[in-house]
């Protein structure tokens, strides 16, 4: 009898890894010490629930962001999904190069091409057209090289952490340069965090009555706010409104948000994807277009923040395929 | 025993009325009927806890507003605070009339007057700097005429509502014009509702590295969002990112949000507080200077929103003093 119960003590404990897919090393072992450091009631290092706030980045952090942006990615469909209603595109810059898939022709129109591809696919609309339109593309798109809906090309390590955190009563946010209205309809499936909780880059919303007479709000296209270096922090105060304890990024935009973080009293956890697995993901940092990782790695490594190496550090990368 | 059990359950259904100040009638049995039934799971109103949001007013809804909004007095208390340091407040204008109880002085510098004392108060100091100056006056601060601090000026019966619809999976959320940074300091101990949840009106914060080489927020003189009339849907747009089911406000700049409210689809619930209480609050509404409710009240009673009569609905308006 005695014999059984231990066995399966033991059993459960072997069950219970928090963090099945984080392989033992010292990225693992400094989360799971911080986390039951900050719970431990009476621990001089204890914080109470409400205080357990921890913000990730997202793009590079929870999910992919290669070859590019998943939101770029994004416009760039609706560009081809939009071109009926729009015949002049064919042939008028930067919609022409989109359409004939002219990468030279999209770079010589630089970022205000950019800008407008991103104004032509994301405003012009009621917020709840917009959401629909990205539920449309997550439900049929798919990435060029993984071949898998852009929604599954999230971490599963990541995943396990998020839970593990909310398990021990941590509020878990996204802290993002992506845009907030994109994120948000996948956010809560994907990763189980709510709309609230979601914040990132926006451009101004306006509430007006719909030619129903039932209000709406209408997505115009101007910036209003950009989520990423020193707009973290300024972010994170704005909807959050306290200091996280935890913070998680990937890139140069997040130093601010891990500044931040660690600039606060008590214990204090930063932590830094470095990614270095070309053969399951993708290497590159401090020469990337995207998701650059320079001087977040030097201040990472100089001041002892948490650098999680993808190849070393995680198990698995990508959950399993949920829709064969 | 089983007459015992009756008993007991009987006694125990009379103990746990979840809002014991709100008086027998229609707003409360409204109120009860509507949680009820988006609760009932397998029934046809019922919505998932995650879609459970409410969405509240502050000035004249959770806590009293009159004579002036208690964020101008806060405002008024720190120019007296401060003129210590700024002596040229004593002849300069609008400050000159603060300092001086000048009522004319003060009208006569309009509103331009209003926003260089919400400037010199409200601004250049860090967000951490800012908290503590609320947390110092609401420590010390008393109403001029009900004579308590003005935290303790909430009313017991939205108490009672608030934990009422927390306690049923509500997540509950403050929508106010009021400026976010004053209300995050005191709604978390006096209303249960955390700084995240609460939405309001702010100016522009900038990132910076302080004098100490260490990361802050620092409060510039811009405003940067007004968190009233058709501001409100954009706010909770923005923040929450969910339509509410449920809303509650007091005035005129709470109908755009009780439009948005209700215009989703489903069960929904439109509340308005009617200042009907001369006696233990204040009597007031269409022609009132502060908390002006008129289009709201006819817009509301055509469309069958649930108007709460103070003195008629609330068995009690001020909670129990908290410090003699």
């Amino acid at each position: 009898m005695l014999i059984g119960m231990v066995a399966s003590a033991a059993g459960t404990f072997a069950q219970t890894d928090p963090l099945p897919s984080w392989n033992d090393g010292k990225a693992k072992s400094t989360i799971l010490d911080f986390v039951g450091k900050v719970t431990r009631e009476g621990g001089p290092d204890y914080v109470r629930p409400a205080e357990r706030i921890a913000t990730f980045d997202n793009d590079g952090t929870l999910w992919a962001e290669q070859p590019v942006y998943f939101q770029l990615q994004f416009a760039f469909d609706e560009v081809k999904r939009l071109a009926a209603q729009n015949p002049d595109w064919k042939t008028r810059e930067p919609f022409r190069s989109v359409l004939n898939r002219d990468l030279k022709g999209l770079a010589a129109s630089g970022e205000k091409g950019l800008l407008q591809i991103m104004a032509a696919t994301h405003t012009g609309v009621t917020t709840d057209q917009f959401a629909k339109a990205v539920a449309n593309w997550l439900a049929s798109a798919r990435h060029p090289t993984k071949q898998r809906p852009y929604d599954e090309l999230v971490y599963q390590p990541q995943l396990e952490l998020l839970a593990f955190l909310r398990a021990n009563g941590f509020k878990t946010f996204i802290v993002s340069g992506g845009g907030v209205e994109l994120m948000r309809v996948f956010a809560e499936k994907a990763y189980g965090i709510p709309p609230e909780q979601v914040i990132g880059s926006s451009g101004v919303v306006k509430f007006r009555l719909g030619s129903d007479g039932k209000p709406e709000l209408f997505k115009e296209a101007k910036v209003e706010f950009i989520d990423d270096g020193p707009g973290k922090p300024v972010g994170i105060n704005r909807f959050i409104g306290r200091r996280p304890i935890l913070a998680f990024g990937n890139s140069d935009g997040d130093l601010q948000m891990l500044q931040y973080t660690t600039a606060g009293s008590g214990l204090r956890l930063a932590l830094i994807l470095h990614h270095t697995d070309a053969e399951r993901e993708w290497a590159y940092d401090r020469t990337s277009r995207i998701g650059k990782l320079d001087k977040a790695l030097d201040e990472g490594k100089a001041k002892g923040w948490t650098i999680v190496d993808m190849k070393a550090d995680w198990k698995t990368v990508f959950p399993p395929e949920r829709r064969p």
